[in-house]
């Protein structure tokens, strides 16, 4: 069995020899394991991957005696995630999910694909996926939100991708599935911040464009950033043309992003992410 | 003689056939030419080396006959730049252009530099340069530009290169040398705009950070963009890393900037550049 | 009518003004304008977009009154391309370009796919494109090639891309599509030319990797490049997380470069391309 | 006091628990704590940074008890490096060292400056450093090297840095200073190994051009490589747009693989690096 152990803790002298001596005494082997202490903050931040076999249940106990009160401990077995991807119009990064989706090499089960348009039902026909569509026309954000929210419910899952999904989600929304949800901003965030980011960038006249996948929070385009990149730009570009060279970089980010969801490699405090 | 035409006009049918046909006429010949149309607004961009000899004012006047009104038609003879280089207390941006110089690889002299502090003072002195130090300490903004300003009209220039010069440029000081000034800016702009970018992408956890050489206009890290690049950065580095870790971008940046200043292949409208 | 002209002649003094001129007799609208000079070589290249309606046929034959007997000059109305896929077993550049395709971003048709394994089969029919498997089990080099030819040759096209086909193409086969068969490796050539690159690079120890599109020629991985992109890899990544790294710079790369040659921005010549 | 231990070691159950309690005992804290596993070999490496006060022998006889045979243990007191620079003609690499080291940035004493050549003299004197200058004119190899060898036994140093010193060292002269002679190579290695990358780089028409440090042994352009970067070019630059140009990702290459190599961040095995 692979077992996944996250710590989060104040830091102070000897925590490393405690932890992997308590790893040790459950007799499980420590394939990777990886530290970070933030100083300023005396935070102390651990992630080990371990095989072996144990009742999990108890080495959370031994390892929290050792820790202060303060201490967040996850342990929990590897196993592939469940995700659930809203969606609007746009198919790339929904398009690349599927396709490693296809191949195996999405290490998720996506068990369900959400938009407020049907223009992509077709796309997840083709692979067999349950696709619910929930206009929003005639509706309130209110009300449209809520009916999201009720099929959502119907598909438990460890992930919500928002792969282009062009509305706006109320604090009560992101409430229920908090530091679980990862959009895709179409932008070097924090340029650019809201709507048409491209044309923004075309406008202000930039020579490089990028893509930020975070975690959402309850402010829009705020929540702590995952994976960024770019791509250059010139001024022989429109803004469609960025937009179009910009989907490239926005599909890899969110594939890259998400995968390191799924592999529980970060970390998420003071609106920041440690990725190990 | 090896001249650069720039021709800014309104387009219309026939142009580049019309203009290479003068240049044919006065038997120059053309190295390399470039175009750019800006459908949106109806402007054609022309860029032109060329070699041979003739009256520059006769062919400027040819052209200008099949232009409009509006059409701004620059042609001189590609020589060596003059500079005038800005600097506070950092000699990274400054050292760069220095060994550029000492090789002579940067095609421009540099007459001067000028600091409001006086530590980069040995450095310049290593290679023979004046160093002109005008303190701001108690005096005010507009005083202290004065000063500068003064210092400067002793060194007639093409360009001013901002080589991390950490104070605001009044707009009477920006309008004396309307788009020759280069600034170098410790961000990848629009982010971060203003003190200490550094510490803002830090405090924002991004995981890209970057640096952006701009003309300098009146508003605050507004002016038109010609060169940005980027470096990755992740949740272990501290400000002042990422800080070191930009500089190494900055200097770059800046370099390949005023070399495209240098050879004189940047157009300005709207606020944003053309870069042949 | 958008017209595309294409022209490799020697250079010399006049011709851009020469040729502009025919184009401006024939009442044609340049959109743009590139040229290029191989001073080395004195070789003229430039590749014009324009509209207007013309016989094309006729501008031709002005164009080449004009030029030496060894100009070369296309001229040919833009539209739609064809191609057909070659692909094996791997799905994400196959699968990246049928996204493409089913928004409508790819502007080609894809006719078919051809593969020597069946296991995209699939995938391909979630798309509704004929799929051709000709195992090569069995057979020798030629015999399979033949067959694969016969193939291809019920599906005229303008460009076969090579979608991670992992068989080498015999100088025959290459010789009856010159200038048209799109290969992605899976390197930074010139680097790890040959089998398996990402444990080349791995055993190598490379600290990034790469990916590089090309015209395919007679000698295996040599022909003239058309883009390529790279990743940063460590030392904690095995050869297959390199591979699954590298994926997505190669799907990228193809498809950049495919769309290079749809939109016909690309001369070969010397085993090189110029990209405008 | 603040030390380093590095460890190579055989790896097995319990190792991180078991090291970490020695260092515990010693009354020293962790500020960093990097491994990593290489399982296909079997080998565990660590590197740890920590502070405060001990007998660092006792402390490694504690630590070698733990483990087999075949580890290797180092522990040093971390402090400032001594550097000796070679270099032929060129100006960028030493010049942006001395830079760094004009301000303090370079964590490293340069001792002196070596060189085949005289002309980077007065560059070196600028800075008040030694320039030994040993002409290889009417020298064999091996003489010249003898020379050299004698030169820099006058300055006892950590690290020896060829920035861009164009001259093939013998395997004597390598064996001498094993695994503390690190070179810039200007190819993205293992592309273009030997004389005049750029102008191989040129002729094969590649989209992008590289940098390489790496460790130095017997096998030209065949040692660890610690860091590499890249720069994108096109048909428009010739090999000498691609020396300039390729000369900025030299330099920052070296002084970024110089800096992990002060910081002691670096392991060699396998003709591989591992970085933390």
């Amino acid at each position: 069995m692979k077992m996944i152990l996250k710590i989060q803790t104040p830091d102070r002298k000897g925590l490393i020899a405690e932890i992997t001596r308590v790893i040790f005494d459950f007799n499980l082997n420590i394939l990777t394991n990886d530290e970070f202490v933030d100083i300023e903050n005396n935070l102390f931040f651990m992630r080990s991957e371990m095989l072996g076999d144990c009742d999990i249940d108890a080495l959370k106990r031994e390892i929290l005696k050792l820790l202060s009160i303060e201490a967040k401990v996850e342990i929990f077995e590897m196993k592939r995630r469940k995700i659930v991807i809203l969606c609007t119009k746009e198919n790339h990064c929904l398009g690349d999910l599927l396709i490693r989706y296809d191949s195996g090499e999405l290490n998720a089960d996506i068990l369900a694909v959400i938009s407020n348009y049907d223009s992509l039902k077709p796309l997840c026909q083709k692979f067999g996926l349950p696709f619910v569509c929930v206009l929003n026309e005639n509706l309130s954000r209110e009300a449209h939100e809520e009916k999201v929210l009720q099929e959502l419910r119907k598909y438990p899952c460890d992930y919500i991708v928002l792969a282009k999904y062009m509305r706006i989600l109320s604090p009560e929304f992101v409430g229920e599935f908090e530091g679980r949800i990862i959009n895709i901003h179409h932008s070097f965030l924090p340029a650019f911040i809201g709507a048409n980011p491209y044309k923004q960038a075309y406008e202000r006249g930039v020579k490089i464009i990028g893509a930020t996948a975070h975690f959402v929070n309850n402010a829009l385009d705020e929540g702590p950033i995952i994976y960024q990149d770019i791509t250059k730009v010139n001024h022989a570009m429109g803004w469609k043309d960025m937009q179009k060279s910009g989907r490239d970089v926005e599909k890899i980010v969110l594939a890259k992003a998400l995968n390191l969801a799924l592999e529980e490699k970060i970390f998420t405090y003071n609106n920041k992410t440690i990725v190990f």
